[in-house]
């Protein structure tokens, strides 16, 4: 197994720490303590274990509203990204951040600003998922006003993020010595005057142009208004993807959709979600499964299963465990209120495959791919899909944390190495370095 | 020299670390880096050098927007205060943060979450300023209105404040062991369904009680909305005074309007600004003090401050560096788009003593008390307030970072501390308790 791809790149790796983990049996689960997603030792913690994986980030997903999963399993959303991961960057070297943030419910100034912020305490380390929420709790905690539908949201995260792309390359302070006359001139600040549909937004921004151009835009919205964001900013593409060719046609979509967008689509890094349940053996992955699920067997696996994602109505009453599905039994139409890339990726899989609900159930979890294996399992089931072009790197969702990122990284990233996917060791680039992606800044003209 | 009051507290001292120090002179200072005010090492430098002191806090003043002010000098204001001070509270132990950010352009779900996690992060070492942006600057960077008429602006950051009081209320997660049913019910969380003239919130919020109830509120405005926020929501009082009468005047008024909004005034702390330079000798001060300045000469340091502060008319034309002054001369009525409380820091302290320009000059800076001499002088200044009830301690303004923070914390922390005014080591209690203040959750009704 030798797998150095020709663009000479890594397989890029971020693990998703929200607090502890996805599991709803996470806060019970034996030798941990419930309310740690309060804790930022917790978090430093998880970066620790992360960076001596050589692992490329961790991620936390956000919305600023109280879930009530919290209710069953601690809550998934808690300390606020922005001071969460500027603590860990002053603990932790090396390890980026993949930060979520809302272009619904921030203004660009702040946000661009706090943002940049980040990156200069972190040297550089910065991915910004750039969300528009889409939950009406998270709604009511910024105004009266409803949650704008769906396209009004997609055009202000637009204008948020050319003011904000703007804004961070407003001001080229100068470096090393200080200059002969003033510390700046009125060129090196410039001003936007930006007048639009959403912001009106004068800058330039108080922080100097970072340590790599800006920070990485990512982009996870699988909705069309999403995927024309993602062609028109997006970096990294975050998405809910279980299939194979379904992976491959959501890249070969977004590519096109960039290149018609006058981007180069080799910009573009695809980073889909990856669930893994590691266990010595596959049926000990199983059990373990099952378990972090909170089913106290396969049969229960699947009724909850089947409970959240197969409608019930006159075709589906009476499909069995074991019934052959037919994709046509699973909506995945746009809806308002809910992330629409969730039920595509099922979908999508049951379309590919043929697949019952015993299996189904195996193979995807929130939409996204899942893993339920060795360690083995897992590094193949990685490699397949980067050898093959279809990701350039997964962000890993695990169900216990620090638990299972303890596993992943001590069982699943030897196995890495040892095929060239990973690297040994970090070599203190900013993270764009590290994805290959294009410094940001404008190439200065020559003069005579 | 002993000095411990008789209310047991110990005088209270913030080192204002913006930038590279208050001093336009300061980003070209012998021996320093001009561009400093972007790096977090600098920052943690001076936590770190603050800490070695034992004082409570650094702080930061801010303002989301670029200062032409940094032509000249370095921007005072650079790096978000959040992710700042997240990553020094990561870095530094014990030290306190006094964290300004605008309730003007914020929105409250958004900052109480930064707050608290931040508080979480520090374990109970956060004070807030929170500042109505005065500043025309600011506002162009957040949208095409104006900037807000001054007592809407306040109305705005009466109901700002009494939205985030409640929100950092709203969940009291459980400590200790998980609870035997669910992990909270929604007696603990409560929702606030808040409906006001500027926001709409329903919370709670998704970050629990903190460590110290929630974050000290801090003031720092002295317009007369200003003074009356003070009264219903200030913990401390921060403010621009130079005179020792005009001190005894504002915080017997500021008590006053407390006790009249049904608090109890010993529940506020006065902590006015205090601009130190030091010297072994009281004639190198002053020429420490013309230095950082920029003024080759007394004569010059003079003529900048009468063209800064004097307004030049029929009454002041003939004024020379010894005429005694004369209060009526110096404007003190509100106005927009200035802070109040620097001109009317320099009138009172005019109206107060017999003053020249010549004097005048060594005595106040941007409004503020000004001590320009040797460590004991500056000692003594501190302590005569602080004995005489005038003053609970000092924001402390320092013209060179980090040099003149290293200079007060090796000769002037070592005559309070053998005069018992301030401690010889962190006991490990939040910013709240060190202040003594009380704590904010409400007591619990006892059963039975």
């Amino acid at each position: 197994m030798s797998s150095a791809r020709p663009d000479g790149r890594h397989v890029f790796l971020a693990a998703a720490i929200n607090g502890a983990g996805w599991s709803r049996a996470a806060a019970r689960w034996p030798g941990t303590r419930w309310n740690r997603f309060n804790d930022v030792a917790h978090y430093r913690e998880a970066a620790e274990i992360a960076r001596r994986g050589v692992l490329d980030a961790v991620f936390v997903s956000d919305h600023p509203a109280l879930s009530s999963f919290g209710l069953e399993g601690g809550p998934p959303h808690s300390l606020d990204p922005i001071p969460l991961f500027a603590a860990l960057a002053a603990s932790v070297p090396d390890i980026g951040f993949v930060l979520t943030a809302s272009t619904t419910y921030n203004s660009p100034y702040n946000l661009a600003r706090r943002l940049a912020t980040l990156d200069a305490i972190s040297g550089g380390r910065l991915v910004w998922n750039a969300v528009s929420s889409f939950n009406p709790d998270v709604a009511a905690n910024f105004g009266a006003a409803p949650l704008p539908p769906r396209p009004e949201r997609y055009r202000r995260a637009d204008e948020f993020l050319r003011v904000v792309k703007e804004l961070w390359l407003s001001w080229d302070a100068p470096v090393g010595p200080a200059p002969a006359g003033p510390l700046w001139d009125a060129s090196s600040a410039r001003v936007l005057d930006h007048h639009g549909e959403f912001f009106d937004v004068r800058g330039p921004l108080n922080v100097p142009v970072g340590p790599q151009g800006h920070p990485v835009i990512s982009q996870a919205g699988a909705s069309e208004s999403g995927l024309d964001f993602a062609a028109r900013h997006a970096e990294i593409v975050y998405a809910s993807l279980a299939g194979a060719a379904a992976a491959r046609a959501f890249r070969d979509d977004v590519r096109r959709r960039a290149a018609a967008h006058g981007r180069d689509p080799d910009h573009l890094r695809f980073v889909p979600g990856l669930h893994v349940v590691v266990a010595p053996t596959r049926a000990e992955a199983e059990r373990r499964h099952e378990a972090v699920r909170g089913a106290r067997d396969e049969e229960e696996l699947i009724a909850r299963f089947r409970a959240a994602h197969l409608p019930e109505n006159d075709l589906t009453r009476h499909v069995g465990p074991d019934t052959v599905l037919d994709p046509a039994w699973f909506p995945t139409e746009e809806r308002e209120g809910t992330a629409t890339g969730h039920l595509k990726g099922i979908a999508e899989l049951v379309a590919e495959e043929e697949l019952t609900l015993r299996r189904l159930v195996r193979r995807v979890e929130g939409g996204h791919r899942l893993v339920v294996g060795t360690a083995e399992d897992v590094a193949v089931a990685i490699l397949e899909w980067w050898e093959g072009g279809l990701a350039d790197g997964f962000h890993l969702q695990l169900p216990i944390l620090n638990e299972d990122l303890t596993t992943f990284v001590d069982e699943v990233v030897p196995i890495l190495r040892a095929a060239g996917a990973v690297p040994r060791a970090y070599d203190g680039s900013t993270i764009r370095e590290r994805l290959g992606l294009p410094d940001p800044r404008p190439v200065p003209a020559t003069v005579g």
